[in-house]
C-alpha cells in the first residue's frame, strides 16, 4: 500500500518543492492540509505517514505554529529538513500583458517580499490579500476579481496561467527550511552531516540560567545553529527554547550535552537528529571526536 | 494643540486597553491605524507623537511585525510598556441566547485562545474567520452571516451588542505586551523599576557568540528579561537577538553592559530605557549597584 | 610481615601527629626520611607501603615539593589526607625557667609564627635557626648553645624536655594538612565524603584556557576546593594546574568532568580520590546526583 | 645624594644580574639584605629608594616570601620586572682540577638543578648545602670543607675563583623573575607593552566565585599571563590570588577589569602597571582598543 505524505498546501505552493526534495516520497500519496497542526495530526492518528511542514523563512522568521506543535506533541519526530529558494513570478491569465495589471493578488507575505519590484515595474497597482499564493492564483481562472497573482514557480504545473514576470522576490536568498515530521519510532542514521533538535525549558529559581544551558553545550564543544524563544503559554515571562545544533545524538559531544541538558532543565524534548540540508559536515570545536570521547571513557574507567 | 496617538487598531481591540493606561494620551487625538508599520511611520513622519502596538503575546509569542519594526526603523525608541489582560466575551445582538449561538466570527487566533470553553459550552458550531474580534463584533450589526462573535470585553463600549458569556479565554493569565513608540529624542528618567530594550547582532567569526554575548551581560551582573531571535534576512542562519534586560541605562551596570555589547556587536541598536509594566525592582546580581560603580571608579583613578 | 610507613620526619614534628591518625599505620614500621622525595622513593622501590607527607600549610601554603612530587611520580596516588593542628610550645631543659630564655632555636617557619608571643613574653632573645623543630629540641639536651627550643607538642614525647609554655602560636587555627601517598594500585572506597586531586596542563593555543577547565568542571556541578598553580619547569610562563575537587571518581558528575578534562588537556595526571578529611558530605551543585546521571544516561539511549 | 636600592643578596647572586638590568640604578648605593622581606621594609622605612626581589623562578615556582609580601605591605608598588637566565658555573680555588673535586658546595636549589651534568661529570661526590650560592663560594676561600662551589657566573667578579665547568644547569631555559618594588606613590607610564598585577580575594558565598572572576577579565578581553594561590593564613582552605594580565591601567580594558574586581571582590589590591621585561605587545581579546572603548562611551552618553 502507498504511504501518504501530508503537507502544508495547497498545492502550488513552496511546500510542494520541499516535497519534491524526499526521495521516499516519489509516488505516494500526497495530501494537502490548511494548518500544520492538521498535517501533525495526520501522523499522530496513522493517516499520514510523514508530514511535510515550514519552520522558518530567511525573511519572516520562525513559523510560531511548527516550533509550538514540536513542543506540545510528544510522540512526533523530525526526520529530514529540506531548504527551498523561495522565488516568486507573477502569473495570469493568457493573454494578459504586463501592462494591463492593475489587481494584484497574493499572500501578504509574498507580497511585502516584492514590493521593490512591484514599484518600479507596476508603480500603480492595488493588492488583493489571499490566503495563500496558490488561492490566488487559482482565483484567477475562476474569477477577474484580480489581474495577475504572485506564486511560487510551481504553480503553472497546476494551473494553466503565463508568466509574466520571473524571479521578483527583492531578496535572492530568501528561503524557507522545511521539516519531515513523522512518529517518534526511529531516528536517522548519523551521517556526518547531521543537525540535532531539541526543546528546552529554563530553570526558574536563577538568573543567568540560558547562560548556564548554553554552557552545556560549549563545555562539549557543540555548536548551535538556531535558537528561537517560544512562550510556554501560561504566564508572560517564561519561556522554552527551540534549539537546533550541529551534530547527531551518536556523536558523543552531542549525547554528553544531551544528557547535561537533561539534568539541567526541567523540562528537555529531544526533536530528532536528522541529515542536515545543507549537507555541510557537523563540527564540535576542541577534541570532541567519538574517538576523543571513548579515549576518555577508558581512562576513567581504568583509574 | 492636541497630540495624535496611533495605534494598532480598530477601536475596540486589545490595543485601545493599553491606550487607556497612558496617562499622557487622555484627550489626545486617537488614530488607530491597520498594521504596526503603518502606527510607526505616523510616527516618523510627524503624523502622531506616539504609537501603541503590541509587542508580545503570552501565548502567541512575539509580534514580528513589532521586533522587525524596532530593528528596521533607526529614528524611533520605546517609552514605556503596557501589559492588557487578554480576556474574551462572547458577544451577540441583543436578543440572542445562548442556545442560539451556532456561527462564531472571530480572528484566528482569539478562536484558538477560546477552545475549551466552546467544546463544552457550544459544541456544534461553526467558526468564520475575521480579520480582528473588533470586525468580526462590528459585522453583527450589519449582517446576520454570524450569530455571536468572540471579542475583547471593550468592544460593548463601542458596539450596541450583548455579552452571552465574560471571559472564556482557556488561559485566564494570558496577557498582551504593548509599547509606547516615539521619536529617538529623549529617554524616559530612571526610576529603579525599569527596562532597557537593545538589538544585537553576533559576530560572525566565532562559535560561541551568543554565549559571549550573554556574558556581556551577566559579568555586569544585568539580568535579562527577554530574548527573541529574529532573522537579519539576508540569508537563512543569521540572526539578530531582540533583547530586554532589566534596569536603565543610567544603572551604571546597564550601561557598561551596554558599552561591552557596542565593543562586541558589529550592530546594536539602543531601543530605549522605560519603566517595567510590572513595577517591579530592577535587580543586578552582585555588587552593581551605581554607588559600587563609583566606588571602583574612583579605586582606579587614583591607581 | 608488618608494613613500613616512611614519613618526612624527624621524629617529633607535626608528620607525627598526622601519621597518628592513619589506623592502619597502629604498630606498623615507621621510617622517618629526610625530603618529600625520599619518603615517595620509598614507595616505589617498595621500601615502604606507605608515605605520609605534608601538602599544604594555612599560612606558609603549598609544600612545592610535594605537588612537584605528585606531577613527576606517575605510579604514585593519593590515599588520604589528614589534618593536623600546628601549634607550638617552648621547651627547654629540666631546671630551665622562662625568664633565663635567651636564645631561642626552632626552625625559621615555627619562628615567624611565634613572633607576636615572643614579642610579648621574651622581649630580648635571640633566634638561632635549627633545620627543623624537633632537631632544634633534640639539641637542646647534647649542648647548651640554646636555652631553649619551639617545638610540636608531640616533642615531649620523645625527648626529656620542660614545656615553658604552651600553644604560643600567632594563629591558633593554624593547620597542615598532610597526604599518604602508595603506588597506583588501587581506589578508597567512595564514601559521599571524598576529595579528587588532579594535575592538569592547560592547552597553549588559546587565551582563556584557565576559564575554559574550570567550565569543565562548573558545568558538571564540581566545586573545586583547591587550585595551585605550579611551574611545568621548561620555560618562563608556562604553568600546570594541582586542583583539588570535591566528590569522588565514582561519582557521575566528578567522572564525567575527568573525562572532560581528558579531552580538554593535553595532559591530566589522576592523583586519586579519597576520604575528606574534614569529613564534610561532597557537594555537586544542581542535579548532579549519580541518578541524575543515570536517569539522562537512559534517557538518551532511547532516543 | 645618592639613591640606595636594597636587593635580596648576598652579592654575588642572580639577583646581582637583576640588578644590573635597573638602568637607574647605575652607580646608586646597592645594599645587600637576607631576606625579601627585609628589603620591603628598607623601602618602607626610607632606608632604599627601591627593592629588586626574586619573584618566580620556571624551576622552582613562585617566591612565596614575595607573593606574601607584596600582599600585606599595602604602601608598596612594582616599577619593573626583570628575566635573568639562571645558569650555573663549578668554582674552585685556583689551581683546583675537576678530577680533585670531592666534595661540592651549594644551595640544595642549585644543587637540584645541576644533577644531570654532576652525575656525569663528577660521579662520585658529596653535596655540602649551604645558605646560598655566593655563601657556598665565598666559603672556599676560607676554608678547605669542600672542594668546588655550585655559584652564578658574576661570583668571579667578586672572588677569585676559577671556573672549572660553565653553564651545567639541567635546564638551559631556566629563569628568575625579579621584580623592582618601591613605595606606591606614582605608576610607571603605558609602553603598550605592559603587565599588570593585582591581589584578588574571591567572594566566600558561593561556589564558582574563581571562575566568575576570570570572567571579569576574559569579558574585557585581557589575558592572564599567570595566576598563583596563596593562602590568606586565616584558616585551611582560604586562598588569595596573586595575578599578572598583560597590559597597563591605562589600558581601558585593563582598568575596566579592575573596576569589575573591585566591584566581585571583597578585597582587591593593585600591585602596579610596569613594563614587561620580555618586551612582548600587550594584547587584548576582541575588540579592546582605547578607541573602542571611547567610542562605545561615546556612543552610550549620546543616548
Amino acid at each position: 500500500m502507498k504511504k501518504t505524505y501530508s503537507y502544508l498546501g495547497p498545492i502550488g505552493t513552496f511546500t510542494e518543492l520541499a516535497l519534491a526534495q524526499v526521495a521516499e516520497a516519489k509516488g505516494a500519496n500526497l495530501r494537502a492540509v490548511t494548518h500544520v497542526q492538521d498535517a501533525i495530526d495526520d501522523v499522530i492518528a496513522g493517516k499520514a505517514f510523514r508530514a511535510i511542514i515550514p519552520v522558518e523563512n530567511s525573511v519572516e522568521g520562525g513559523v510560531s505554529a511548527t516550533s509550538d506543535a514540536l513542543a506540545m506533541n510528544p510522540n512526533i519526530r523530525i526526520y529530514g529538513e529540506y531548504l527551498v529558494p523561495v522565488t516568486f513570478d507573477l502569473v495570469a491569465r493568457p493573454g494578459t500583458k504586463l501592462e494591463d495589471v492593475k489587481i494584484i493578488a497574493t499572500h501578504p507575505v509574498a507580497y511585502a517580499q516584492t514590493r521593490t519590484w512591484l514599484s518600479k515595474n507596476i508603480k500603480k497597482h492595488t493588492h488583493m490579500p489571499a490566503t495563500s499564493t496558490a488561492a490566488a492564483a487559482a482565483e484567477l481562472l475562476v474569477s477577474d476579481s484580480a489581474d495577475a497573482a504572485i506564486a511560487a514557480p510551481t504553480i503553472t504545473k497546476h494551473y494553466k496561467l503565463k508568466v509574466l514576470a520571473k524571479n521578483i522576490g527583492d531578496n535572492k536568498n530568501a528561503q524557507t527550511r522545511f521539516l519531515q515530521i513523522g512518529l517518534a519510532n526511529s531516528t536517522p542514521k548519523q551521517t556526518g552531516k547531521d543537525k540535532t533538535s531539541v526543546i528546552v525549558e529554563l530553570p526558574t529559581d536563577r538568573p543567568g540560567a540560558l547562560l548556564e544551558m548554553l554552557e552545556q553545550f560549549a563545555t562539549r564543544g557543540v555548536n548551535l545553529s538556531r535558537i528561537e524563544s517560544r512562550p510556554i503559554g501560561d504566564q508572560l515571562g517564561r519561556y522554552r527554547f527551540n534549539i537546533d545544533i550541529q551534530g547527531h545524538v551518536e556523536d558523543a559531544a552531542v549525547a554528553e550535552a544531551l544528557k547535561g541538558l537533561h539534568r539541567f532543565s526541567p523540562k528537555v524534548i529531544f526533536l530528532g537528529s536528522y541529515p542536515r540540508a545543507d549537507k555541510k559536515k557537523s563540527v564540535h570545536q576542541g577534541n570532541s571526536t567519538n574517538a576523543a570521547f571513548t579515549a576518555a571513557d577508558k581512562w576513567v574507567a581504568k583509574l
